[in-house]
């Protein structure tokens, strides 16, 4: 495999090319939920499959943080909405930004068939774009939550200020008692690598909350998945795994 | 009813679901002056007919904020248009940010048959989003002003800091002399949630100052409602109730 | 003339209405230089001229500021383009917040004929929008400059905090040596409707910039007027007066 | 050659037309990758072919600053897509905005043809957006990376604040081995300018990583530029000289 300069992280123009000639176990969009990669995961496949008949034409782009022991890839994951009598739409689901974090299994190599996902609300994107160099927060999620299933896995997703005030590290644990598992993802961002997340997080939010749809009636919302059911696994990405 | 534990407020992804699930005195949606449902009040019912003949398409959207004492949902009006003989348009009424007030009436419930309505002007958005982590304002609306009924209903909305800095009270008052009433509701804000209200009224302020279609022609003003008459009650959405 | 209570500031939403029953000496929109109106003055009849040849579709909307002494209003020029060999196209002048000042003549009636106009380009709205609560700036035009007219006519805008921090004054000073007039026109600004201000003017920078039509191409340039022949009076929208 | 009064740069109006009336070496228009001039130097000839089969219908707009001893030109570069099985479009290269540097070479006149280029990446333009008024950075780039001619050319970038904190110097370093050439362009920015960079940029960032068209599928990417095969030249536009 192709060993990268320090210079890799100051030029992320190159990233993408030098990612596709270095072969890795696994890969983010290898087991995106809306990619036709055949290493996809059995327990996504009904939703998967509700997907593929999509007409197609919608893009997909996260933006991706490397670090020593794992990366982290988000992504905008937009709001769903339900037609009502009048013709007109009403939101259904609020979206999210999803965060995908997966290990490194080697210098510069992430495994992401071992990643962990966590779905970060409106309101937790409000806590996160409006934290001070020195802040530090922290999110819970049980994707059982209102289940049978309650309480069986639990996810805290903290954010918390390098002591010096330059960046923040992204801590992730996982705590899956069924599978008697307990994972720890941490990446650290720099001061830019957050200005970058906290900018397009405040670019789409609004979006997220179906706001750009008010004030533009022309985007439409054909092109937004609208589940006929409501499927508890379509409602939580973060169940993919 | 299901009773909600305390990652409820933690993981707005599954309010709507619940939302569904519960069963409520009203819902925000319940007498929408958009919405064709039936619990409508009579004060509105001209003003809905005016807009059911809408080709549909549209796109409504609020952020609610639920506490324990009330409920906040807030969503952008978009400003109206009329046409100049030389085909042009110019905006006739800015847009305003509704927000709609509702108490709880039991854990988790609220009654949105007794709500309160404010319409955030453009200048009380531009007050709103400049707040310091320590600051507060005040609005005061009447909604009989320049009419007859000047004075009768008189609305005030503070917007105060928490004392430790970690969030606002969101107060409206109401007093309606006629009806011989005093309505008091609020609710505590979050730093999260007022962040995403002030990156979403951010987002919606252009919009309701017409500049979105001032910079891109292409977005039309086909689709926003404009009143053949001018219509005191088209004009205040206040007025609903 | 009807008289409006303390609470017309507050609720913005009212004031459009109040203009249309109100009788005045001149209008904001009465000279506008894309309206129709009788009462537009001499010296801009070439240029709407041009205009009116345009297909429509166009919208207008202006944020208005009503005080004691004089009003300011102000919105977004669009930038023009020229197309080039290749089929695209390239930035040939960019955009401005056009600002209008006009004195009072009475309670709440402005003289709009006796407006006065300041282009803020793109590096004075990156100064303005960069403005602390106490900071102040001031820009100087030449309408006349690089012609014979240069120094016949000078304008500066100051914008001076007020002293407790809490808004701004925009004040416009037009000294014409011909015409031997020498204009001052001054509007306090609260901090609400500076914040208004700055927030609309960062979103339409991009705009003024073409930046979004770069990163949108389906935006289209066919809507924005394109002047045949550089054109000086088209080219500064000051000497309309 | 026409000489400008101080007022030049404070009415970016003119600015267009003054660069039209005057006789320059070169222009930043006249050697950009996707003109049709004939002064294109030799190494981006294919790229030029390439893009010239575009439709067109594409705009360029640049945000310049000219200054004493050099000018700096800004504009966004678009990401790149590969559409995907399912009809989908996944981000393949992060978008960048191109900084063009050109020598003074008399007053008020740049040498374009002596241009040197810095494509800004994603997290590049992070840091330089949460910029404080006394802050400063700096960026490395190696056109040759991960190439046999790695280590050749050098590039730095600094940003660093004057020390009134009333702006910024933009200081581009240029260090060609084989050619034997050290170069260094300077370029003041007032906090004004700044602040433009600042917003444009950050209006940009969403663009560059793909966002926008995730929140609104309408924009497609027909338009944005999808090179058939991995093409290094294409890759990094910085090789352009």
């Amino acid at each position: 495999m192709m060993k990268l300069t320090r210079l890799f992280s100051r030029n992320q123009l190159f990233e993408q090319i030098v990612w596709k000639k270095a072969g890795y176990v696994g890969h983010p969009l290898g087991s995106h939920p809306f990619s036709s990669n055949a290493g996809i995961s059995d327990s996504t496949q009904n939703f998967t499959r509700t997907v593929t008949k999509n007409a197609g034409g919608r893009v997909f782009a996260s933006y991706h943080v490397y670090k020593g022991k794992a990366a982290l890839s988000m992504e905008p994951c937009m709001p769903t909405f339900t037609k009502v009598e009048s013709g007109n739409f009403i939101m259904d689901r609020r979206g999210s930004i999803m965060l995908t974090f997966a290990p490194a299994v080697g210098e510069r190599k992430y495994d992401w068939t071992r990643k962990q996902l966590f779905a970060l609300s409106a309101t937790e994107i409000g806590s996160l774009i409006s934290l001070g160099p020195r802040d530090s927060c922290e999110f819970f999620h049980d994707p059982g939550m209102l289940s049978s299933t309650a309480g069986q896995v639990r996810k805290s997703l903290a954010i918390k200020a390098h002591t010096d005030g330059n960046g923040y590290f992204f801590s992730l644990n996982v705590v899956n008692k069924p599978q008697n598992t307990n994972d720890y993802l941490s990446v650290p961002f720099t001061t830019g690598e957050f200005s970058v997340m906290k900018t397009a997080c405040s670019f789409a939010l609004p979006s997220l909350l179906g706001w750009d749809r008010v004030t533009n009636p022309n985007l439409g919302v054909g092109s937004v998945f609208q589940p006929k059911k409501i499927d508890r696994e379509a409602l939580s990405l973060e169940w993919e795994r």
